[in-house]
């Protein structure tokens, strides 16, 4: 039994509240149960140095959260004046994720960048910002093609993460924090609408897996992932 | 006439959603009209060095603002490395205005830090701050009481803030974007409910005022604060 | 009764000693008492970014304290490897007053620094860096209409600042160290000589004040800046 | 045909020499082909603070590589200040795998720190760091049971560590350099001698893949790990 | 013939102007010519951690140039977030000199800071920094004696340091900055009044030069710094 | 007697391993006893901004030590997020002694790099460090006469450097660690194979020396610098 009373297979409640904020070209507010991020698309007319001049687009992300969105206060890292290591590894991930769905070329010379704010946590805030930032990014583009910036969409697919794991010995769904403080492995997957897999990453915890393990914890991923690609579709409108 | 049609003596539609969050000992979403902040208070049985074994506590606050709350994308202050002198400046006052209505010997030795990260911002960030800062630091302190960790009440009044400016000539309460941005004159009031002032800033834009033009702004404040005085006072319960 | 046996409208011995230092464009060393402040202004030929080919100037400021200004040995700031949120909002504060007597088109697109040193610190530190930067500023714009590079003079008044406050009680004028420490309401006015106000800013620091108070503490400063206003005009000669 | 002439599941040569510095408690310079990385395993009888009094140690990592590893020169992170996000996330991944492998409670309160230097980059140098640092690891730990300061082995089994690619359609093991940069998807796997995985990531660059890829690049890495295997029980001798 | 019209063995004006500032326990402003800089002496009853216990103290310094002491402004240190290379290596070459003539363990567990802050610079303001940091040193100590806190005279010798170069070939005393950048040869001696050599460090900058060379500055510094021994007993009294 | 039962005016064995990585223009391991440091020297085609247009080349050097060169493990300096004052001081005379054998102007607009990066430390670290990177500087000039980039050689003469001190009363050459932690003076030397000096730079540690000190040390230099030349040409073939 999890803690939470789930089924093993079972995701939390899934919701995404889209124009959460007015400023951004798109923005979401998405929470898988209790952890709630925001994320905006902001739509730029320029580039990082290394990609000017060659007739493409770029999409990036940022990852933040808030002191107080977890259990206890944690120092804000713009006081401290870096950015973890954790930090760093999460916006790269939705970054690369974000580009797997994206061919750069259509979206021509302008920068998207995501910015994923977690405003409460309990477990899986990189999936939730994924799967967040995707409708952010999709109702960005969609404005930039009603604008006629854009002539073919330069959107794939679409993407979405979710976390599993081995919680005492059974592979589950979604983790929450609690679980996710004792499980054995952690995994986190990207996966396309396409049925293709854009990430996969599996870290053992207390005890390392197999390979019958690792397949069962993608399984249970494709079951998420279906759930939150209707929510998206549904957001988008 | 105001931009947004607003009389000169006239707030912006003030929302205080308390609870807004799970984790933090209090927690408010505060409005001002487009201007939104989320405020957490975080009560932590620590204190900084510099106050150990004095017999008190301490009452600070942290300000941040989510990369696109603005018109165009700012950059993120984590990723910068350093917060600007604007937003210390800013989170100095917050702190400051807290401590104006706390006993810090009553609250006994904890610390609580308000963080106030704005979520999209149309002028008066700081003062929309302090005003929801009172209301999640009264719904921490009332905690704490009810714990029987505290037993005198520390909050000696409430504490509101609101900005005014000359604008056109006009002075006008409650400041939007624009108007901020053209304004001659800018000022910010802190003001308590027992009528004192805990800090006045008026600072000439483009071009300077006279003593009578203070006290006209300071009259304005004041209609202002007694509109958060009584949303606070809803808010709280 | 003052600790320093001063009447509370009775400002410090005031001298402005031009020229101090040789390669500036401007120089003095100015003193309020025992508070002795070094500022230079650099004149540059080249721009902020933001600024370029609008056709106008810029005129900021940066302040510092020697580590052993005070009574106990701060830590240097180069060292720490960041200013701290204090020297932030006083560097800010005097660049706005300088730049609230200057037409920054008649000034033309370049850039004059005054950088305010504190050698020794007595209370009123910010205050003597304004009232000197005046005068740093007043012989450098002096030596640019001499060398026919301005052609009209973009100063438009003098400026000036003192501290006031309310200490057990009384509104004084200009607080030194141990007023300072103790006051009830610690506020800094700049002013024009002209009458009109640049910026206000009164703090509660121990008790909160009122209306009457704030009036009280401007008519102080009055009396105090009129006398800074005499002290900059010898010292421009 | 792989560019290096190489077969799909065939590795690059590896070479491990242990003993390579002398003053580290285990150290070693792994090569797999060009890539070469010098481990150092660093004992010391202290722990990061929030691990005293529990009874157990740590095991961790740092990553670096100099400044010439590389085709073109990089910057030093010593001089930018700031070590980038590739870099944390390598030094994370290895400071796991190494505790996959290590029972914390038997290594006592102490800690060893693992200093993976890339001597010469030609890809794969993580892959190389984590089994090199392997045997840097049981070095140390022998020499730590020899002096009788641990009485159990703490380590339960070997880890190692390869990359795997799908290059051009094929999947291939141990990309070097000019496969990596041209490689659809780039997956890292850290396996245990007992047949047990402690980390799978699995990233599509120019194209995602499917589960069947996936399980192929994992039977890819087992070749390769159990090659690495035999290097590490020769060079502990 | 040099710039300034002074002989090849002829130093400028020394200055040294003690208890230039109220605060610290020993202070001058000395100059050497229009080299300016005001040193303090700090006492402090603490040690760095690593000192601790060992039943002596520490004498170190710190080195600091006002950002327009310089013909151009050069940009605040405390605003780069880090200090040059260049002040590092002048602010160690301080620290050692005091130290080569004090004897640690008599000065028992505290510390004396030197901040040496250039006024105006024109050349040597190394030299001049730790000519005056002896004299506040001395000052600082005579004052500790005189309480009681230190028993038997710490203070060795007296230090002092003047610079030396080859200027259009030929050897030449204490450098002002016009020589110091076209001089071939570019050397700095501490010395001390015994007759004794604390350090050398004769740096080719134009033309390397020979062992004759080398004692020729040698000798010449022995010159200058017998007459900066003369000003520093001068101004001690 | 010496630690190490050399004769006072005895070399360690030196060796000079060149072409020891394969991306560098030029590169060697160079060892003094068991103190062993790899140079790499980087050409790029392009120069810091200040040296732009003027015709001419710049070489520079960058100095690490890693963290497990030493006896215990050091915290790395990328961690850290700085380079300690030691780093920045001996880094910058790395770059003096190499420019002190290049002509600038035949270099040409481009600069040469030496990374000096300590892989074992057992004293004598900086000059070890010089003496190799004239080895890597000469393979990468000779590679651009070769293609025909460098028209004349703009290599002037040979560079080495060797450190010496006082050791017991008794001058010694080359240092290892036992004895530089003991020494009463530290010098290091930095000559020219015409016989020349272009950096001598001698520190009193535990005492002061004199003249004749001095110039004993600068003899025995002589003595090891020329094996040190000897060592250079045979390595660069």
């Amino acid at each position: 039994m999890r803690p939470s009373g789930r089924a093993p297979d079972e995701m939390r409640a899934i919701t995404i509240e889209p124009h959460f904020t007015r400023h951004a070209e798109g923005s979401v507010l998405i929470s898988f149960g209790d952890t709630r991020v925001l994320v905006t698309a902001s739509v730029e007319e320029r580039l990082p140095p290394w990609l000017k001049g060659k007739g493409e687009g770029w999409v990036t992300a940022e990852y933040g959260m808030l002191p107080r969105a977890t259990h206890t206060r944690g120092q804000r890292e713009a006081a401290k004046g870096k950015q973890s290591g954790r930090t760093q590894e999460i916006q790269r991930l939705i970054g690369r994720s974000l580009r797997a769905v994206t061919d750069l070329k259509k979206l021509g010379e302008r920068q998207i960048t995501l910015d994923c704010d977690v405003i409460q946590a309990d477990g899986g805030t990189r999936t939730a910002a994924i799967s967040g930032a995707f409708v952010a990014l999709r109702i960005a583009v969609n404005k930039l093609m009603a604008q006629g910036l854009i002539k073919e969409d330069p959107i794939t697919a679409q993407v979405a993460a979710v976390s599993c794991g081995i919680h005492q010995g059974t592979p589950v769904l979604d983790l929450d924090y609690v679980e996710d403080s004792a499980a054995d492995a952690d995994a986190n997957f990207v996966l396309l609408s396409n049925g293709n897999i854009a990430e996969a990453q599996a870290t053992a915890e207390g005890a390392t897996y197999d390979e019958e393990g690792l397949l069962r914890l993608l399984r249970l991923a494709r079951i998420g992932c279906n759930q939150i690609f209707e929510a998206q579709v549904k957001a988008i409108g």
